[in-house]
């Protein structure tokens, strides 16, 4: 059996983990998909590729509001997936390619599933093939959760993994889910002219949102989707491209395509982890202490497989700590999950960071809000805006933020600003009030909803 | 000669001062022209909101690039012009009658100039009138400088105080000056389709900007207009509608139309400040102390027609320090001109703060340079950009941020971050590190200028 020092498990975010500084170990990385992992080649990156061309069809179709004549042709689904996934899976395989020419690193492609304590055993194209290691880092990530009603009716159907490689949109998507993915994905398919059907068990899309910004949401959206809200799904029948989904109250939605978007589970089922005695979570997350080390010695663990938050910027952080805490055991630093920032890129953006109001709420805070609309300041003028909005969250007294959320245009930009001052414990007064705002910068909103808090 | 506690003279960023806390004194607005000042009526607000339209524009002619077919029509200046003006002027005129309907303040319509130390006469419709005051505010602003060639020609030309209000865009504009007034209005009416001339004495437009950001938006605008650089202009000639610029070299610009855009000068030269003991620079600003207060007592002044920074945040700032003085002349507030940013919101945009990289070199900082396009980020592919970026200076050791400067979208609201750690003296590797920056946002442009100093 061979023996490696260190072994990752998983080339999305755990591949970052092996940097210049593990250039005197001998190190494996194996994968059994894709390098760069889901947010390379079916997550964050492509969706953002085809939102922004989704994006530049609403420009296109709502220029009339801005007193210019413009006429929206074809949008080129198979062309566009072309130039996102012709960029990514170019990215993807140099990768690959970069790992595999390392002279101290070796790579595996294949699945692997623990055997034993540090054990593993590696079934790729070629067969099995069993190591052992030094220390062990388990990045696998996650999939896409299949509710019953869609996997037993073997029916076919999409997720993020498979929808934005398809050949061409259908005309009638149906959704299963009101989630951020759901939502992004939504926008991309009415974009290239799908018509989208959204069903959703809660009465509202975007739930763990503060309460405005999905309820605000929902109704921009409401004329854009045939939104099906506190229903659930219980049958799918009819044939592959037409698809007919029953719902709890007997109504219909009839498609030619259904996207499974209900969440994510992680993939440690897959791992044999008990092989190991790495501990799991009910919901199937590897337990991780502060460190991100696993119940079993000698094993890490890092990204959607294991984190609260499974945002990609929450496991590249995660990834620095891991590659830190495995060169430095006596000198652990811990990873910090407070204050991870979300963004939505939906049209209208959705940013968010700390608590949302109902949050606020349920925990009985003492907290003051403040808001302002894009509509309130000069450069929401320019564009027109009427929905835009910046809600923060401050502790009366002494101002500290709680939260921040914003609807609109560069949202996940606005928001940096607003995400530093409550990392940093710089309060609110001190934050309207001591750096330049430009005028007329659409920053003026997140000022504005500032000196809106009555402290 | 009825006498006011306070007189404000200019109810551009003057009208700010006055407060409900001034309620109880006996309080006069003057006001030559227009409520609401340059910034509302011919500057900042109009611009942008034009600019925004030939943003649309250009994203309807570009769409190509993101595979979407689109044809871009006319775009439909008269309509613009009247959507834009008529809720502008709208403002002007609820800002002046909600001024007129307060019992504690007397608004003057016409053109005050000082007869004696703290005694205006103002000239209207009506008459003359003289008054005096307890305290006067000076906020007259600026007016657009008109050189020899022009004045001399006798023929018609427009400035930014005319030309957003014209009734149709010229076939054939030629623009005199190379800055940020001429730069966002090059773009605005390329955007509805005119031919634009650009005639600029420096080698480079936006010359005081980073010599990168110069030098690279030069680049890129070259082929967007007819750019004639290191030129003066020596004649106007023509008739009105077909107008030749001769230019130092003895080449020749034919234009519908002039648009004068070199610069902007103080109004103070229009008040006969001798009488009232108010001094001035050489450059015509009037003289102040750190607490907006001119040379005369009693007399203050603030906005364009005395700040070394001429834009409209600065005005504000100045203003609530000016309303603050005004009753607490045993605690007065200093205004602060210090990190004071910028934004152009041209195509794309540009946003500063702090020293360019030329200012460092001239006097002789040390200092580190971090770099990152637009083009390296997730969300700048998605934009399919390749010529944004970020550029920050700092001192090497401590991580000081020195100065900031951005080109490309959403510029004037990425620099906020930048600008709050420069205020507060964060240092550019907590900025870098300490919040997240959210995958994959514009933002991580940001990061990665950080992350790329070498301190």
């Amino acid at each position: 059996m061979r023996h490696h020092d260190l072994v990752v498990i998983g080339a999305g975010s755990g591949n970052a983990v092996v940097d210049d500084s593990f250039a005197d170990l001998d190190v494996a990385v194996v994968e059994e998909r894709w390098f760069g992992g889901t947010c390379l080649n079916s997550g964050c990156i492509p969706s953002k590729m085809l939102a922004y061309t989704a994006r530049v069809a609403r420009t296109v179709r709502e220029a009339g509001r801005y007193d210019v004549d413009a006429e929206l042709g074809a949008v080129h689904w198979r062309q566009m997936r072309d130039r996102v996934f012709g960029r990514l899976d170019a990215e993807r395989d140099s990768g690959r390619r970069g790992r595999a020419q390392e002279d101290s690193v070796t790579v595996y492609e294949g699945r692997a599933r623990f055997v034993g304590p540090r054990s593993l055993r590696i079934e790729g194209e070629r067969g099995a093939v069993d190591i052992s290691a030094g220390q062990i880092v388990v990045a696998v990530g996650g999939r896409p959760l299949v509710p019953g009603p869609v996997a037993e009716s073997g029916l076919p159907y999409e997720t993020s993994d498979t929808v934005m490689r398809i050949d061409a949109p259908p005309r009638r998507l149906a959704i299963l889910g009101g989630g951020y993915i759901a939502a992004e994905l939504a926008e991309v398919f009415a974009g290239t002219g799908s018509h989208v059907t959204v069903v959703e068990k809660e009465e509202r899309l975007l739930g763990p949102q503060d309460e405005t910004v999905a309820e605000r949401f929902t109704e921009l959206v409401r004329s854009r989707y045939d939104l099906r809200l506190g229903r659930e799904l219980t049958a799918v029948d009819g044939e592959p491209g037409a698809l007919r989904l029953t719902l709890d109250d007997g109504t219909t939605v009839e498609a030619d395509m259904l996207l499974v978007a209900v969440g994510r589970v992680p993939n440690s089922d897959r791992l044999n982890l008990e092989a190991a005695g790495v501990a799991t979570h009910d919901d199937g997350r590897v337990v991780v202490d502060r460190y991100q080390r696993t119940t079993a010695e000698g094993v890490f663990a890092l990204g959607d497989v294991c984190s609260p938050v499974p945002l990609k910027h929450v496991a590249n952080r995660e990834a620095k700590v891991v590659a830190h805490n495995l060169r430095h055991p006596d000198d652990l630093i811990a990873a910090d999950h407070d204050l991870v920032p979300a963004a939505v890129f939906t049209e209208p953006q959705i940013a968010s960071v700390g608590a949302t109001e109902q949050d606020c709420r349920d925990r009985g805070l003492d907290y003051v809000v403040g808001m302002a609309g894009y509509g309130d300041v000069a450069y929401g003028w320019a564009m027109e805006d009427t929905t835009g909005f910046c809600k923060v969250l401050a502790e009366p007294g002494s101002g500290r933020l709680i939260g921040a959320h914003l609807m609109g245009a560069e949202a996940s930009t606005l928001i940096q600003p607003l995400l530093l001052a409550a990392t940093l414990g710089i309060d609110a007064t001190t934050l309207a009030e001591s750096p330049y705002w430009i005028h007329p910068a659409l920053t003026e909103v997140v000022e504005n909803a500032l000196l809106d808090l009555d402290l």
